[in-house]
């Protein structure tokens, strides 16, 4: 068949037949063919579209991700077949219907996965399944397997790569002032972030307000090997392409089968070589892990697990119930961050980033048993971290070095309490939305900067906090919002009046 | 924005917006614009495909079903606005959670899957969850009624509409003899039938090779208001849009929870306005219905469902152990049913037919409690049934009024007994699919022909069945599936033997 391309992104592997074709190979649309370019027989695997008028007889329509990946143009010759029923769907039909499945079984899913071979619909299926029907211990280590298996892998020549991980955190650039501190001792942190999907900014939003985030895999290998940590965005390399699918797949309807977020964190963790990591399980009303039974229990599955497959792990369960440092959006969270590297701010952030890097350190024999608190602060103290970040962010072609050079956004409004009073609760969804309003994440300079955490004394006209906006508009936007859903309580001495 | 148009069915209503917009906008792939054609006010909801080339900033491309439901060309101008998250969302997570929908909440979400307002991901998610766990009675009855309210809907001024329907029956074309026979005496079939998935021809295929089947709900109002019936398929008329793409979900993985069959059987009946419904259930090894106890179950909540929509049903537990009738194919299947109406053949299939028939002649009163049997079998040997039959067919402008006049594929190959016996069971999934081989179902002249059923004396050398091929390729290979695969076994006097 004749090639005619089409310059569209269409997301995944599609093929369109004229209608005569597909009749005549039996095929109907949303069925599978194999396409080999006869030229240098590369082949993949696309899903089958049916046109009466979009191509002629003979010719197949193919969009971006086809033509890359056969390296075709308009008019290449190209073999087109049939593929079988695949196994992939009887595994998945198996779940649905309460079965367990085994490692080949789970490997075979992610492989089809990774090789676009399942539809959307199929793979939602496979979701749907794991969210409802949960996985059991032994199916987490398979698909962890599998995940790992999947796509590149780091791999250094000499050092011990540790890690760290939140699940669900909200706020807070820990990662940023961890990967120094541990960086400065000779261990190596070849940290893959994610962009914010549902908060004020992700790890690699914003270290990208420093520096180039959008690194390759031999990129991210060279500067490891050379100053000892980088901050990568994980979506820019090909670690683990049936992961990031699946991840893909989630966010619409919010489905994390908790099995699943064990496999994908550790997958991600053993695709950089990493044998150290610690899991911060953050518990809180506004956040992921609302309890700390569930906490508890992802903390044994995160270390079963990890034994599995070759890694040590320490899981921890932090305080959720307030924001972590007081920034929300990217640039007000690195410049926050940054500040603490400066030694300009100790607060929670801090105290936090240093009993995170003091356990890495104690496991990896760095520090000894409970010297690694102490150790991370005086590599934070004595400055040497902010030496040692300074190093990366020029590895990763950055140009700001100081918290001062961080720009927010220009349109701001001050919040002011209203009367003398203790913080008793405050709403992380709220503030992340306000800072959302605001512009955050799409605009790095927007955001919310608060003044004040939970049990600190107000006084009337004390500052609350201030919002960044990114345009007059949105600063309205964000203000109507924030008097309506306050984002803070107060204590009461009164709890309640008889009358 | 100004529209850019592609002339590409994307099986969905896609948006792609060029990332400068979509930041903008707050907006990532996934999420969905409302776009307002700015000349004629038509509206539309998109999913967002982000890309950088496609797309100019402040343009928005649109593949053809946005351009055809907008009435937009390129260059026209339309407006973009973000639409707030999906109610239906909310209600499909509560469902993945055990939890149960009421009408509202079953109602929100077929109106989001008719409108197209959900993405594949998060129909499959809902569709994964009523197939993992299941939908009461109550919700049945509430999915029932939401499809009724979804389309388009048939009314007949005068007259009793009646229909007929088998759940995953494989061969045998009742409906092709049924209708005539119930349009002869007054009442009303209109009847939309679906086109073959897995087996070797649908009615709608079928009733292709001697009609046009694609009619328009006016059409189908009009020829049935003159001759009584009509066969048409339903996939040519907008009278179930969300079933429609249900169905779509549930193809891939073969998912068919109960209650969806249910409530889409009766939906669709509903939308032509049938008041009383004969439901056949074919139970066997090799059909959707395995065992009676099943069959029994859904065949109460049909009753129980029926009536709560307002309509009288009957369902009847049929042998699905043997095929009905003796061909496989559109063409021969026709053929056959055809000689069944012309007197030439009565065997299951013509009895089946007359029963059906005769159930729903007693459900309406046209013939007493026990005679409906009878009656039925009169009006198809007394040849008013076949007069009927060529009324419908003539109506639906067909040229096709003789069994002779049909013609099977030229490429044959007879398969006989190689020895004296009894057949003891007849495999229909394997002659199915040596039909399928062969070229059914899109090859409508292909197919398979028996001459023995299940139960009958065979001597060596008598003729068990023909393979009628599209071509020399796939009878060889059709022959080749039949030899290694044999669709029959022959009843044994020695059940084992001791040595």
């Amino acid at each position: 068949m004749k090639v005619k391309t089409f310059p569209i992104n269409a997301g995944k592997l599609v093929a369109i037949l004229h209608r005569t074709d597909a009749e005549e190979l039996g095929l109907i649309a949303g069925d599978r063919v194999e396409i080999i370019n006869k030229n240098n027989q590369k082949k993949c695997v696309a899903v089958v579209d049916i046109s009466n008028y979009s191509v002629v007889v003979d010719q197949i329509g193919l969009f971006e991700e086809g033509i890359e990946k056969l390296g075709v143009k308009n008019g290449s010759k190209v073999n087109v077949t049939p593929t079988g029923q695949l196994k992939s769907l009887d595994y998945i039909k198996k779940k649905m219907n309460g079965e367990k499945l085994n490692q080949e079984e789970i490997s075979t899913i992610v492989k089809d996965i990774s090789d676009e071979r399942l539809s959307d619909i199929e793979s939602t299926a496979f979701i749907s399944a794991i969210y409802m029907k949960g996985m059991d211990i032994d199916e987490t280590i398979s698909m962890t397997k599998a995940l790992i298996n999947d796509g590149n892998k780091l791999e250094f020549k000499k050092g011990i790569v540790v890690d760290k991980h939140s699940v669900g955190g909200v706020n807070g650039r820990a990662t940023m002032i961890i990967t120094p501190i541990i960086a400065s001792t000779g261990l190596l942190m070849p940290k893959t972030s994610s962009r914010s999907i549902t908060s004020a900014a992700g790890t690699a939003d914003s270290m990208e307000v420093l520096a180039e985030v959008c690194l390759d895999t031999e990129k991210i290998r060279k500067i490891t090997e050379n100053v000892g940590g980088v901050i990568a965005w994980g979506g820019a390399v090909d670690l683990a392409p049936a992961d990031d699918k699946i991840i893909k797949i989630e966010h619409p309807l919010s489905l994390d089968p908790e099995g699943q977020v064990i496999a994908s964190v550790l997958a991600k963790k053993a695709s950089v070589g990493s044998k150290f990591v610690v899991i911060d399980l953050p518990v809180g009303r506004y956040v992921k892990i609302k309890d700390k039974e569930t906490a508890i229990r992802m903390a044994k599955k995160f270390v079963q697990v990890g034994k599995e497959v070759g890694m040590k792990i320490e899981a921890v369960i932090t305080n959720g119930e307030e924001p972590c440092g007081l920034a929300f959006g990217s640039a007000l969270e690195a410049k926050y961050a940054l500040e603490v590297l400066e030694g300009k701010r100790f607060d929670n952030l801090a105290q936090k980033s240093c009993e995170l890097s003091g356990a890495l350190l104690e496991m990896v024999g760095k520090a000894q048993s409970g010297k690694g608190y102490d150790m991370a602060k005086e590599i934070l103290d004595s400055g040497k971290a902010l030496e040692k970040f300074k190093e990366i962010i020029k590895a990763q072609g950055g140009k700001i070095y100081s918290s001062e050079k961080i720009q927010s956004a220009p349109f701001t409004k001050e919040f002011k309490a209203g009367a003398d009073g203790v913080i008793d609760e405050m709403n992380t969804k709220l503030l992340t939305r306000i800072a959302r309003i605001a512009g955050a994440p799409s605009n790095k300079t927007a955001g919310l900067m608060l003044y004040k955490l939970v049990g600190e004394k107000v006084k009337e006209g004390d500052l609350l906090f201030t919002i960044h906006a990114e345009n007059k508009d949105k600063l309205i936007a964000a203000e109507k919002f924030a008097f309506k859903n306050i984002p803070f309580s107060f204590k009461r001495i009164i709890i309640q009046t008889i009358r």
